[in-house]
């Protein structure tokens, strides 16, 4: 009758393992509420019904990172409760609109293992996959993620790592849910930028920063349902010298908030096509962040197109002094400071 | 014209007084949305409304203890402003769902009196019923609660304490909401164990761990609508040479989100039958805990029973370390970190 | 392709310039769940469907103060990014109810500008209105904001200060969403007190008292999409040897919920006469406040009359320990721990 669940370690993964995750999630208003309470988000499309609707949308649909972090929560009880670290994101892709009282229920595939040269831990690759209550997809993803041995002596299986896409290619975004209507954004936003307006190789300081206290980063991780025990035990934590961590989803929500200023019209996000926590936050850490273009798509749509953006985001310096290291992520060697690179695609009107 | 509402004192209670709390309380979805940001709950019924219509729900009903939490605190301004310590809860009794936008109005009745041999305060006795905006009883309780007098010299009542039963017998309990439904609740959940998988003695050590921040303790209790001071007014306490104290229905909510793993299956609360805050909680303290199965209910059902859990929360303690002093509530004495000592009593689906 | 948002200087206004701020946002039950859990409001009115359909309204409609927060953050990106104080508030009418799922436009007009003596900053008068998505104006306000000055040799207009009225007179006061059913106030509060039992001169002492936690304010701050840098920029403040600073209006919200024992049948506030936030409040401060009776105000109702209120907050004192200095609001030295001073209008039944 044994009932401890002391989460899955390397050796309990093997590829092609299936994973139902427990339990489907609906997601109301409130939830919606607590993410701009949370995070301070002003994204058009999410913030009135209005907007929605001058966009094209016949209801307000929930906010992308809203519904990422919830169904990334989901797979951690089986996926990382014994994770040491977070490694990458690869394969992001917002599929479809998640609206108020959809529920979302996620299935994961494990589709790669690799142990580490200490034998006490391994990487396992894991494919992600949220549909609403009607089974249609609406997110799908790829993380990979270090995991403890149960035992350093197990033998484990043999190397097998998926072969990942740098990004995400434009024939794979869904930009569908999008009309003419979004033509309108700029009576919302009071800003003119479109996506005709921004060029690879731009840079945009975002000029706020924002603090995280303990309760926000912990009610946000909480509100996601991820039981991750280095977010929340502090008692152990402090007992092996450390701290809490904050949840990574966080430091992506926030630093997406903060990027409003610059890139107004951004409809949503297409996908992540990869990105890296590439320093540990902390409570009371205050955070900024700075965006480079990246690629711009010139989807076959008259009125949406697609930016690639690389954001970074440091803790406790100011937005100016971003620098952007390297070319390709998670390769170079990062100032201590920087706790994000992101890169990402949102969908942004065209000018017709 | 004194409009000073400096509570009551022990003297201002009479056996037999009855009380109309202010003011009832419409619960939405956005106060489920937080009760999941401030407590982590996972609970499958109360978490996606697909799961509450495969267990036979029309509608997904509020979380059991947001709403005892509320309607609790509804009777705080009218009882326990000048409460020295909430002594104890005995015949809890969830009676009937509450979903969301349904409006809880609460009452009481003093029950019992006893003054202090100090003279300086006494213990009242209180029985509360909350009811529903169709009059339907939804959760009824006795609490008592030590209460400072006015003025020691002033002539107390005499001793008046009613007899309590030490648990909530069986056939008191309301599992009528629950058909043969329950039976997917595996579906949701992933995990097997039902009410057949749980032995009287078992012990289930819960792996998780939950340090409470000041806000979110502080943004619980405001949600309750409990204005009790000792959990808001930093400066009294600071000046007293001690700290706020974090409110003891938090404390059990965190408990009972943190024993779903373990437990999963439990559809709901039925009954609280005797509960005891051992030990004060403060900000930062982290929060473990650990359940014994005391009893198994054999309900005249052939797809639900009750099992009656002991759950003891500590603080700043691995949840491994945790052990059941005494065999009775309350004449025991606990090590310094235990804060929680609850007997309850969940629905949990049978084996059909 | 410029994308600063560095927000607007002193000279970047001038009189009869007109802003529509972005974006307009809807409001919800989950705006409203987390207004509670950030305040503490128990006002009746708010608190439950069955409390608002007994006093005449078809439909629960959201509290005043969270209304106001909301509109008033819509007017920061554009007013008050660059402002070093928030000087005062006049002419705040609240005009018509705001409902679940309402949502709120803003738009402002310049109404006066004064430069300082020092040539480094100036005071902007701003007038705003918020409308509902029919069009309907709901909340009105005046404020005056001292913003630096991008360049302190740049020539300056004129000074063109507004006459601003010290009160709302009575008959500028829209309590025309009230009908001989507020009388039923008192079966839902429990307390009798009605507009006939307040004096002029009568002082009111709350007994509560609240400690403003960091994420209490932050939560609250961006719930509101308010995002004035000296709330949330730690990193920055710090460097420059202070702290974030909690935003005003979530004190006043702080305030208003304590003052709710001793005034539980007030209704709604009509309008906020003049306001000052004396000192600055910082999180871990605990807040108290008083309440004097002004002056009242008997409208052309049988059932609703007015109170004008002047509130005191205070912070680490206790409440019976406030005075009220001076007898004009803003002319007078107040002590350090006054952190508040609010001249408001309230609605409140009347004894038939």
């Amino acid at each position: 009758m044994g009932k401890e669940r002391n989460g899955n370690y390397f050796e309990d993964f093997q590829v092609g393992t299936k994973i139902t995750h427990a339990t489907p999630r609906t997601l109301t208003e409130g939830d919606q509420s607590l993410y701009v309470g949370l995070t301070g988000s002003r994204a058009a499309l999410y913030t009135a019904d209005t907007n929605a609707r001058q966009l094209g949308f016949e209801r307000r649909p929930l906010e992308d990172l809203l519904v990422f972090n919830v169904a990334f929560g989901k797979t951690v009880p089986d996926i990382s409760l014994n994770a040491i670290a977070n490694l990458g994101y690869s394969d992001v892709r917002f599929v479809a609109p998640v609206y108020p009282d959809d529920t979302l229920a996620v299935k994961s595939e494990i589709i790669g293992l690799k142990e580490n040269s200490s034998r006490q831990s391994g990487v396992v690759y894991v494919r992600s996959i949220a549909t609403n209550q009607y089974g249609v997809e609406v997110l799908t993803w790829i993380r990979w993620v270090m995991i403890r041995k149960r035992d350093s002596g197990a033998d484990c299986l043999e190397k097998d790592v998926p072969s990942l896409d740098p990004w995400v290619p434009a024939d794979h975004l869904q930009w569908g849910a999008y009309t003419a209507a979004v033509q309108n954004i700029s009576s919302a936003t009071g800003v003119g930028d479109l996506w005709d307006d921004y060029a690879v190789g731009e840079r945009i300081v975002h000029p706020g920063a924002m603090a995280i206290n303990n309760s926000d980063h912990s009610i946000a991780t909480r509100l996601y349902q991820n039981t991750a025990k280095a977010h929340f035990d502090e008692f152990s934590a402090a007992a092996a010298g450390g701290q809490r961590l904050v949840y990574g989803g966080h430091v992506i929500s926030i630093c997406k908030a903060l990027a409003y200023d610059g890139i107004e019209n951004g409809l949503s996000i297409l996908a992540i096509n990869a990105g890296s926590h590439v320093n540990p936050t902390y409570a009371s850490d205050t955070i900024a962040c700075a965006t480079e273009v990246i690629d711009k798509f010139d989807f076959d749509s008259n009125y949406v197109g697609g930016l690639r953006l690389r954001m970074i985001g440091v803790k406790n310096a100011r937005p100016e002094s971003i620098e952007f290291p390297g070319s390709k992520l998670g390769k170079v060697s990062y100032p201590s400071n920087v706790v994000l690179d992101l890169d990402y695609t949102i969908a942004i009107p065209k000018r017709m």
